[in-house]
């Protein structure tokens, strides 16, 4: 059976992680290393490179100048072909193929492969979301130049909600134009929910398209999403990642009229923007200037979470929101599941991490059947699913470890056309 | 007992409607009388006169030019005065009180006694929504000067959700910007939403500080609420009332970020902008071009029930759209109760009137418990509360026929200040 070398990039605004897996059609590959670079707004950059379950550089501080996610690809790869103890990357030509996480992906249902000639495609998508894929889509490009011998796929955070039933992806605004600018609720964090998906099924036992789950995917940026067969039928996420819950440094939904209240100028081009790049002063405020941090200074949970449990009014405002807004999504995907929900499911840094947040959250929603198990709510996660909910109780609560990486790559694995 | 007369004034952006009353200090006001011009917008205006249960007047096209909501208000008054058959309303100088509809009220959480020198203040609150006070501000201004033996009281829709507690009123944004430009969750609508929770409460027979229900005040503008101990705990509208459900020229909840991606320029002013009323082409476009009109080309509701009764695509969208909004809000606002709940209740024009749209809803809460009762839903509406959810099941399912005029009145005959 042939065997191949998968990449798998996952590149945020300050960071760009690599993970590895070697690969045969149609099974699930396995990760042999892993390579991040973060830090890249707030230099100097910071490596970690760990190889099986060997932590090889662990935060070293980046000595050469990173400009960007395409120096960081470089510098990444570089770390790989050099390692010695990876016989399986010695070389470019080692690398099959490189799948790359795309944030907005407009109407494709599936990730596709990229060439030189189909680039365009992608940047075509850019004027929808010119602040989320603009960090993937160097990258792609230096993929494209300089591993000439791999193939490229590009794997959309929007594809897995391909499926949203029109009239709820559909905005109430002129249809002309909605259809000329491609204006509709299009839904990210899909590669996540995909992942949760299958893994909450197995978990369950149930086959992937019976099962029905409320899945939370809460980290710096936050969304929900209700999953109806398997399949999305609704997420908090709109045309761009803005709408629904807040984030860090994102309000999430407003009046839409808010930031005409603002400032003056809202509509004029922020200084970020560039020639092919256009982003309104608005957009930079609502997505990169508001948040929790612009409640609290921090875009760390973990502080508000302290915060709000040692009775610090600021913190405890931040964190009540954020459960108030958490809990009003899962009512209303409780609703048009009509109450058909195999599971709550909780992932993504802050979903995984803060038993605090799981546990205000489910306390909230007793009315609606969920139940929380302290005990086993505050114990070390141990498998990618693990169910916090009490013994006995439906519908279940539990915790996923999801990984958008083995995502990719088993999407890549199971695709013959990639290979 | 000393007796007043009470106009009680609502402007809207086409229409402007007063209802007369003859009041006693702390008793509920008693109408005499009606009379409102509409087709502001789409001239030749129209008047309505009613005395008691006779229609004097019905619909009479008027030969006048109108121009504007003061204009009508003269017209009104002057119909009210010449009437020989209305005798407590002889001369101006009979008037005792005149109560106007002011959409924003910002921080008051009660009625305000309006002067010359005090209107100031009402000016003042234009700033935040410029595209809803404007309809008023004239009609009081007219009134304190051609009226001087009566008193103003402004009513504000937003003063009843003044109790909403600040962790769901705060926008995760900029917290000096949103103290300084007065930013958070204001909520309309209250008028309707303090009568509809004293009549749910008198038909319930409970007390009101006991009563919790869902409301929904669904009409050419639409919103929700969740009504906690007979107080507003949450509501769909924001900052302005654009938030939330679609209307029948509204967007409601978009994307923040969706009007940058609609046309260039949004930032800028509108042309409809005048001097001191600053309306940016954004908030136009999602306030007066979006809604179910721009998705039907029609405003008006039934005629959507009929298309989506009849399988027309563009009509069923429409509808099954609106559904699911107010179903999701529904099941927001449900959590949020922590399902102690005593009714739905539906009000407003389509809320009162169309049984169809009541049935869909409802069919979609059967996992809350709601359920409706087909004969009483389709029964023409008599009392100003009807039950309309199956015998014996709990939570109820309402419709009210609410009333914002006498909800006015009552808070002035109520309140000795204003005599």
């Amino acid at each position: 059976m042939k065997q191949n070398i998968i990449l798998a990039v996952n590149a945020g605004s300050s960071s760009v992680k690599i993970s590895v897996y070697s690969a045969e059609i149609g099974k699930a590959p396995v990760q042999i290393a892993e390579a991040q670079v973060s830090g890249l707004t707030a230099p100097p950059a910071k490596l970690k490179y760990t190889r099986g379950d060997e932590a090889v550089i662990n935060g070293r501080e980046v000595d050469e100048k990173v400009d960007g996610q395409s120096d960081a690809f470089g510098l990444l790869l570089e770390t790989l072909i050099k390692d010695e103890d990876l016989p399986q990357v010695k070389s470019k030509e080692d690398v099959g193929i490189i799948c790359h996480r795309i944030v907005h992906g407009g109407d494709y249902s599936k990730p596709q492969l990229i060439s030189n000639e189909t680039y365009e495609h992608l940047e075509a998508l850019n004027d929808l979301a010119p602040l989320h894929n603009a960090n993937s889509l160097g990258i792609v490009q230096l993929c494209i130049r300089s591993l000439p011998s791999a193939h490229n796929v590009a794997c959309f955070d929007s594809q897995f909600h391909s499926t949203i039933p029109e009239h709820i992806r559909t905005y109430p605004i002129n249809r002309d134009i909605a259809r000329s600018n491609h204006l509709r609720k299009y839904g990210f964090h899909g590669i996540s929910y995909s992942f949760i998906t299958r893994s909450t099924s197995e978990f369950l036992k149930k086959s992937k398209d019976q099962v029905n789950i409320i899945a939370l995917h809460l980290g710096s940026g936050a969304s929900a999403c209700a999953i109806k067969g398997g399949k999305s039928w609704d997420t908090s996420m709109g045309l761009t990642p803005l709408a629904g819950l807040p984030g860090a440094t994102r309000s999430g939904s407003v009046d839409p009229s808010l930031v005409f209240h603002y400032a003056s100028d809202v509509g004029k081009l922020s200084p970020a923007s560039t020639k092919d790049l256009h982003i309104s002063r608005a957009e930079e405020i609502l997505n990169k200037e508001s948040g929790w941090k612009s409640l609290t200074g921090t875009t760390d949970f973990g502080k508000i979470v302290s915060g709000a449990n040692s009775n610090d009014p600021t913190m405890k405002l931040a964190f009540d929101l954020l459960v108030d807004r958490i809990c009003g999504f899962v009512g209303s995907y409780f609703v048009s599941l009509r109450g058909q929900v195999d599971a709550l499911v909780f992932a993504g840094g802050i979903g995984e991490k803060s038993s605090e947040l799981r546990a205000a959250v489910v306390d909230q929603l007793g009315c609606l059947g969920f139940v929380i198990d302290e005990g086993r709510n505050k114990k070390k996660l141990e498998g990618v699913v693990e169910d916090v909910g009490k013994e006995g109780v439906n519908p279940r609560v539990l915790v996923c470890q999801t990984d958008e990486q083995f995502e990719m790559a088993r999407d890549c694995a199971e695709n013959k056309e990639f290979w």
